[in-house]
């Protein structure tokens, strides 16, 4: 058998792309210079971007279908972190010299699985191919009733501080990975490594919180980070408690021998979760929430007046987070 | 004097990106999770997505201010073939190891000139630093009313193939760059070569045609290949008279010594010229919108039944379009 001869852009687009098209009308099966996008009425379109780039965000060597599905869940994460529902999105792949034949097809079958698992639908992009570097990178579109939109800034003095799932479990995985973090028994190891690569985006959480949270984010960069950026947009402090900080059982079996162990927790990105504010009056209806979405949804803290993100220990004491390795990430 | 420090992607954001978001309310000055898109009522909004990559679309040295405009412009050029009006747009970058200091700084300057040029804003986006290659993408939004919407299916037989502007110019540009092609005297050296790095998008035209034309594309992979589109999608063929084609008077000036002129002609893209079908009795109604948009809109063949693209030469003979070297883009 001889290798088939390598696929132009035209190609490309028939075999792998167009077939990832087919469910929506506005997408013209990827014929048209660009393709339409219509909200149910009385919705505004959400629309954000992200890349991943090989040697940054990847290894070259990583199966493609995971890279997808990981940049197909961060972009519908930010959806969800605004409140919105999922759409569609439109696909940026460059392939470089040494991506080998059958990449795109592996990331279009990763995008095929997970099209179908969130419900949207490929509408359009760009490919190019011989140069520059391996990456993809994908705007996703989504859908909110205005008034259920999800901003950073809105969150109140008193609010709660709620997170959903846990946090630290992709730092962890991370930590795994690269031989810094002891590995747990197989199955805790499959569990925190799938974490890290196949976070979930809550997107049923989000389009659920308009009329119950006052600000929301997804835990990209980390609780402090993040919780940082609605501090920051709605001009208050917040008070967090890390004996409240939710965390898996895995993460609980690796972290005894981890002596980084908090700043994995309190530092580490990646987990995808949302992080939101909550007046004291909706606690019950989280409560309710948490047990129809089968999600634990937990408050950790409460927004003060003043600046910035404080945390206290189990003694009660703010733990310095500014000592050095402390939040390495 | 020391060089500063490099920035994060924070400053970057900050310092160079959310000021070109300033006049978009929906982008949140770049800092959510995601940006909302209203279109005007009764419209709807159409997206496309292009790609730009060192090594492959420009060379690292090349002005990014440029980069960022050529970008800009191929993305809105999208739009208008589509008959929409531009809104706004998303911005990928990605920053290399050998990224000089002050790259992105010069985009965003590209960036702010075409984004008042055009009426457009940015919504938001994603940087990446450190690895993979240095490369810019963008999605660019439009809105349209629907029954306005242009697509390359919908040309019927007996359809004008008319072209607005002037064919070719960016091919002789590459040409002269390349050293392929004599160069002309200065300010005709100066003009094509602003052709090939400054196209303009011809979304004026663009929202005017709705009523006017069955089909449109943009000219970018060059006419027969463009054309061939159209074809491909309205079920149709074109036949095309080569002495029609419009040349500028820069063009006329080095084809005579370029034995590829006819290749650059009808195979070179990149000139961003929307290629339309219109039904002859449209033809008075044309003449007029070239009037009063004081651009030349040229009827240069017709659709027939069948298959593919046809170029008549002056005897009236039909062109060879396969003979080897002849269309070598």
């Amino acid at each position: 058998m001889t290798d088939p001869p390598p696929r132009g852009e035209f190609e490309l687009i028939a075999e792998v792309l167009a077939p990832l098209a087919r469910a929506r009308p506005g997408a013209f099966g990827l014929t048209d210079d660009a393709a339409i996008l219509k909200p149910c009425p009385g919705r505004t379109l959400v629309v954000t971007a992200d890349a991943m780039i090989a040697g940054i965000h990847f290894a070259v060597e990583d199966p493609p279908d995971l890279v997808a599905r990981k940049l197909m869940r961060v972009n519908l994460s930010d959806l969800a972190a605004m409140g919105a529902s999922a759409m569609g999105y439109l696909l940026v792949v460059s392939l470089d010299e040494t991506s080998r034949e059958g990449w795109i097809d592996e990331l279009g079958r990763g995008l095929a699985s997970d099209q179908e698992t969130f419900g949207v639908g490929l509408l359009g992009g760009d490919t190019t191919a011989g140069g520059g570097a391996l990456g993809v990178s994908m705007t996703a579109f989504g859908e909110v009733r205005e008034e259920a939109l999800l901003r950073r800034a809105g969150a109140r003095v008193d609010d709660l501080v709620y997170v959903s799932g846990t946090l630290g479990d992709a730092a962890f995985a991370l930590g795994i990975l690269n031989g810094e973090v002891a590995a747990p028994e197989p199955s805790a190891r499959e569990w925190l490594v799938g974490r890290l690569h196949l976070p979930i985006p809550r997107l049923d959480l989000g389009s659920r919180l308009g009329h119950l949270a006052t600000a929301a984010i997804d835990v990209s960069d980390g609780l402090i980070a993040d919780l940082g950026h609605v501090c920051a947009c709605s001009g208050l402090a917040a008070e967090v408690e890390f004996e409240r900080v939710p965390l898996s059982s895995a993460a609980r079996t690796v972290m005894a021998s981890d002596p980084g162990a908090r700043g994995r927790i309190l530092g580490g990105g990646d987990d995808y979760e949302l992080l939101f504010t909550v007046p004291p009056d909706n606690a019950q209806a989280m409560d309710g929430l948490a047990a129809e979405l089968a999600l634990p949804l937990t408050p950790i803290g409460r927004m003060v007046a003043g600046a910035g993100v404080r945390v206290r220990g189990e003694d009660g004491s703010l733990l310095d987070l500014a000592r050095p390795g402390y939040v390495h990430f």
